[in-house]
């Protein structure tokens, strides 16, 4: 093979390969840990701190409670973690929420857990940012002194980054995830170790406040209220657990042992890390108010509006390591890092979704492609405005955005345990063999627990959190609701309008010749390439047709077709406003209503350049053209291109391409390996 | 003839009628004169104050000036008509400048004149929006109180109109500008029965004012080079005078000497009315400033930044009629519904201009259809963003803009008249009649004096006004100039590329075959519609070809396929990524390397919808495939477009649309009597 056609292959092998590439890249469970576990265990940078915020409304003596509201945390983590195994052994191809839902209680449910989960994802970026921000603060003042800005900032940022389609790999999210958990680790024991063995006395830096109750002397009812307000918000740190159950076919075999074993392992990191930190700021006698401008005194005075409330895991690292150590810089830094990491997630779950929901026809159909640079464009450009919106709104305050942002995770948790309900149910209809009859009993009394406690979350959260800002949550699912629901419907009756007759279309005439006509306004390569297309595709009728714009022009046209002998007649038409569009349609249409059984073939040379700005100056005219034959029944158009110099610009340019890579490949494995088709092991 | 047969027939009479209604509405004088002259006759709103302000820089002794560059003007004024008659004689096909340039003096001169005047209509909407906000402010303070907002809001509103497509008639120009004329020759004869028969001393509201010299005691260079910033400035007047050179078609017959005579009338209404407003201005005692808040004293102390100058015409009203009083009123009105008007000319002339200057390549081709509704909206927003973005910046102060606005003017009379010069030389050289050529020779005479005279005017213009504002026109010139000569380059360029050889085309392979393939996703009316299409072209070979994105679809695609004895084979394509365009692309360049005499056709179904967000529901995918196929070369792309039952809404509003009138067609006369070739008659 000669070096010359050597090239192209090469080329087209070289893309070839990307595809096996992928399957290579499968993940062990060392590195599948960080990259599933970046998003639920960032949330103990904010999850304790929202405890014991809420707990201060009822002064400090309520921070006793603290512990009993992160047993109950634990509990539910440990409840989800279990469920979420059999989510993952049942579906070993990676069915998310959505699908488990869907599969289960039909597609009304499925609908609301995919929006929940949208919702949820732009909620992702605004609280990951926003902590991240706050994090960030403690170590950086001037980034919490322009919150909002710096907040956008990031997230334009990382909005770039997955525009422009960053290269994954599991080690970029190892190190901060390690790091980030190695320090909390260090710190928790550390900060044991001082206090109980050195028996030395740490100090977080509001140790000395004194915290003004809002509401003094609370009791009955209104005490179990806002203990379970303390628990929905610590129920935050639960976000993102569901992750893993998607990402089944990225693991290694055996894949859903080894996806249930990682969800374990972070199951126990998140609620480890999430006591600790409860415990020490407990220690360390961390003050939070709600607003802590007002409820936090100083000396007996309010702190005033410029006080700036440091997150719970910088205050408790400011006790253990002392304020600006490298130790607690480090730690913030990798707090900040991770809660990225935790919204750049949603950036690749965001555009998934939609194509699996494009897939099911609820959002527009080009969506559907999987890796399609445009669809992931669109999805990650939506996300990052929706999540820009919010920051703005809220003022990039994490606290305020956590009060919208439990609410879609629970609505998905307790439909997809639902769902796994039903799916054992229809499972031990058909099984016989009694051990696997057995194991499918226990995992549906686990997912019976599991949507049964989740429901109850769903409920307390929603009756402590609906003012609060749940309702805007709500909101955002039922627009996403309405929406897919009217571009289904959209969709379903377009297809009933084209659904062919089962036996043959009589609908139409059918059509007995063709009639082809080419637009010709010079003589030049175009045209003449077109009319040799033309010739090749033996229509019935072939002429060449030219608009009278300038009737020298025509008249230099017409002399130059004779003395070429072009053997295609050439038709005149006349044209007295100078445009192109009419005359033509109108010659068309009168085609068709002489001979209405006639198809009439309109050929186009078209010129292909490779600048925005050449769009500009060619084939404007055609575009139009084109666009208002498409209305006209028995039409079709054809296009003949001529390439430019100029268009290898834009073929190289499309070449690369070709080579972006969807961000968030590394979560979801190889493609062949996700059927739609669930399995029904157990 | 059956009705039903009949009603699309009538449609199409209904519109072929349209092109004959505009032939018969030729313009009598008495229309014509308004309809031509808004622009020109509006400046005497302005120029007058305009003179009278720069005059004070050496303070109200200087104003006894005034009357000598009135003359200046007139003999000015005078020299541009009989000059421009000459043109109109030459020229009944209605050369404008442009025309008459590029004919005579090359393309770059043609070129320069076009920049000139595009700039100028850009000019002509901004200071005619400024000046009439001031106007109506005399009578309404809100106004003048609010006037960037108040243009800003004008302009948008006749942006608004011109792309709606105003239904014009030479009535909606006659009445006010009749109104203007009658109510400023009224005042002037008021004024001067009041003053010299009843001896009543009118006085300005202005005339206990004094004026603080910027310059004290001006003399020799310095004053002779104030009294010509002065001219310069009362030149304004002489703009929109060359418009009915553009439109002597517009004209009854004989249209040449009707032309002539309008121009003429025109000429001697400007003078007198300018003349006459002069005159009134020193009667009463009008006062202007250039800087108002400092230069004008009341009562000897600065009258401050509060100080409205109303303008000259608005002083004199008050003076001569009362202010506040009816006529006052109805002449405040008048005037500013008049420069409204002369705005008005500006969006008909730009986009006009815009499609000449697309015949000849150096704008984009497609603006060239006249009366192209696209073509009209580009140029539309383009002029109107331009003006506003001017009176945003010079905060819409008429006379700040006007030190912008004569250099276009100028430029374009100057090189106009130079070219009638070379014109005339040009017919002498072959003309044999004697009484002919003593016709010429006059004509030339006048010409060449003209010539000298607006080149003079354009040197005093450029000297006195280049760094009040007259470099940012030139820069505009300079950019406009810029951008048509890369546009042309680039159309020349393509034009070679594209040339075809003089013998045969046997730069690429002769295509011997056809090998068609009809994309196919699912069975259903428009995929039978496109086969059954595809069926009847007979290429050499026809394939169906679906990509497989989901097993489950494919398969059951093929089974329906045979199910229904479909007689085209279907080629399944797979798609590791779940996308459609890669697999084609590469299967289609396949059968190209395979047999590259081949010419592969790609015959894709289409949606067609109605509503624009169905777009983004349907044929994205279609569309992206059309876009990356043209790139590959020996490629033919056919759509076959199914109408859905909401095309019928799109249709519907495209008929209306052809319904659209292009602004400015009554100025410009019916099509067919614009040929490009100029007459040469004298």
């Amino acid at each position: 093979m000669s070096k010359l056609t050597d090239l192209p292959k090469r080329i087209l092998i070289g893309r070839a390969l990307r595809s096996d590439k992928l399957g290579e890249t499968l993940l062990p469970k060392r590195i599948a840990l960080p990259v599933f576990a970046s998003d639920p265990l960032s949330s103990v940078a904010y999850a304790p701190g929202e405890v014991l915020l809420v707990l201060s409304i009822a002064g400090v003596s309520a921070y006793h409670f603290s512990p009993w509201i992160a047993v109950a945390v634990v509990v539910l983590m440990f409840t989800v973690v279990a469920s979420y195994r059999q989510n993952v052994h049942a579906y070993p191809s990676g069915g998310g929420d959505y699908e488990v839902a869907n599969t289960n209680l039909g597609p009304r449910a499925g609908l609301t857990v995919a929006s929940a989960l949208l919702v949820d994802y732009v909620l992702t970026v605004a609280v990951s940012i926003s902590s991240g921000v706050e994090n960030l603060g403690s170590a950086v003042p001037f980034v919490v002194e322009n919150k909002v800005l710096c907040a956008v900032a990031i997230i334009i940022l990382l909005t770039l980054m997955n525009l422009r389609g960053v290269k994954e790999s599991g080690k970029l999210f190892a190190i901060p995830t390690y790091v980030f958990v190695a320090g909390v680790f260090v710190m928790i024991a550390w900060g044991a170790f001082k206090g109980i063995v050195l028996d030395d006395t740490m100090k977080a830096p509001t140790a000395d406040f004194e915290i003004k109750a809002e509401q003094q002397g609370l009791a009955g009812f209104a005490l179990v209220f806002l203990l379970l307000r303390a628990f929905s918000s610590g129920c935050a740190a639960l976000t993102g657990v569901e992750a893993i159950s998607n990402g089944v076919p990225a693991f290694r075999k055996p894949k859903s042992k080894n996806a249930a074993t990682t969800l374990l392992f972070m199951g126990g990191l998140a609620v480890t890390m999430f006591c600790g930190i409860i415990g020490l700021a407990m220690a360390t006698d961390v003050k939070m108010a709600e607003t802590p401008a007002h409820d936090l005194l100083r000396n007996g005075t309010p702190v005033g509006d410029d006080y700036v409330q440091n997150p719970v895991i910088s205050q408790v690292a400011a006790a253990v390591f002392g304020d600006g150590t490298f130790f607690f810089v480090v730690l913030a830094a990798a707090t900040a890092l991770v809660l990225f990491l935790a919204a750049n997630t949603a950036y690749n779950g965001f555009p998934l979704l939609g194509s699996i929901l494009a897939q099911d026809r609820y959002l527009p159909r080009q969506l559907h492609t999987r890796g399609d640079r445009l669809a992931f464009s669109n999805g990650i450009v939506l996300l990052a405005g929706a999540a820009i919106l919010l920051v703005w709104v809220y003022g990039a305050d994490s606290t305020k955005l956590i009060q919208l942002y439990i609410v879609g995770v629970f609505v998905s948790f307790t439909l997809s345990q639902t769902g796994m309900v039903r799916h054992w149910n229809r499972h031990l209809r058909t099984e016989k063999d009694p051990a696997k009859r057995r194991h499918m009993i226990r995992s549906r009394a686990i997912n019976t627990f599991g949507a049964f406690f989740t429901g109850l979350v769903l409920v307390v959260v929603l009756a402590t959190k609906f003012t609060h800002g749940a309702w805007v949550a709500l909101l955002g699912m039922v627009i996403f609701y309405g929406t897919m629901t009217a571009i289904r419907k959209h969709y379903d009756r377009v297809a009933e309008e084209i659904a062919a007759a089962e036996e043959r279309p009589d609908d139409y005439v059918r059509p007995s010749r063709v009639h082809s006509i080419v637009l010709v306004s010079k003589i030049h390569k175009p045209t003449l390439r077109a009319l040799a297309y033309a010739k090749l595709m033996r229509s019935d009728k072939l002429e060449a047709v030219s608009i009278n714009v300038d009737p020298a022009e025509t008249k230099a046209l017409k002399e130059e077709w004779e003395r070429r002998g072009i053997n295609v007649p050439l038709k005149i038409l006349d044209s007295p406003y100078r445009e192109i569009t009419r005359p033509v349609i109108e010659y068309v249409k009168g085609l068709r209503r002489e001979s209405p059984r006639d198809v009439v073939s309109v050929i186009i040379p078209e010129y292909v350049v490779g600048h925005w700005y050449e769009h500009l100056l060619h084939n404007q005219s055609a575009l139009r053209l084109k666009g208002r034959l498409l209305f006209t029944p028995g039409v079709m158009v054809t296009s003949v291109p001529y390439q430019l110099e100029s268009s290898e610009v834009a073929k190289k340019r499309a070449r690369k391409r070709q080579d972006w890579n969807a961000p968030g490949s590394v979560r979801r494995g190889p493609v062949d390996q996700r059927a739609k088709e669930p399995s029904g092991k157990g």
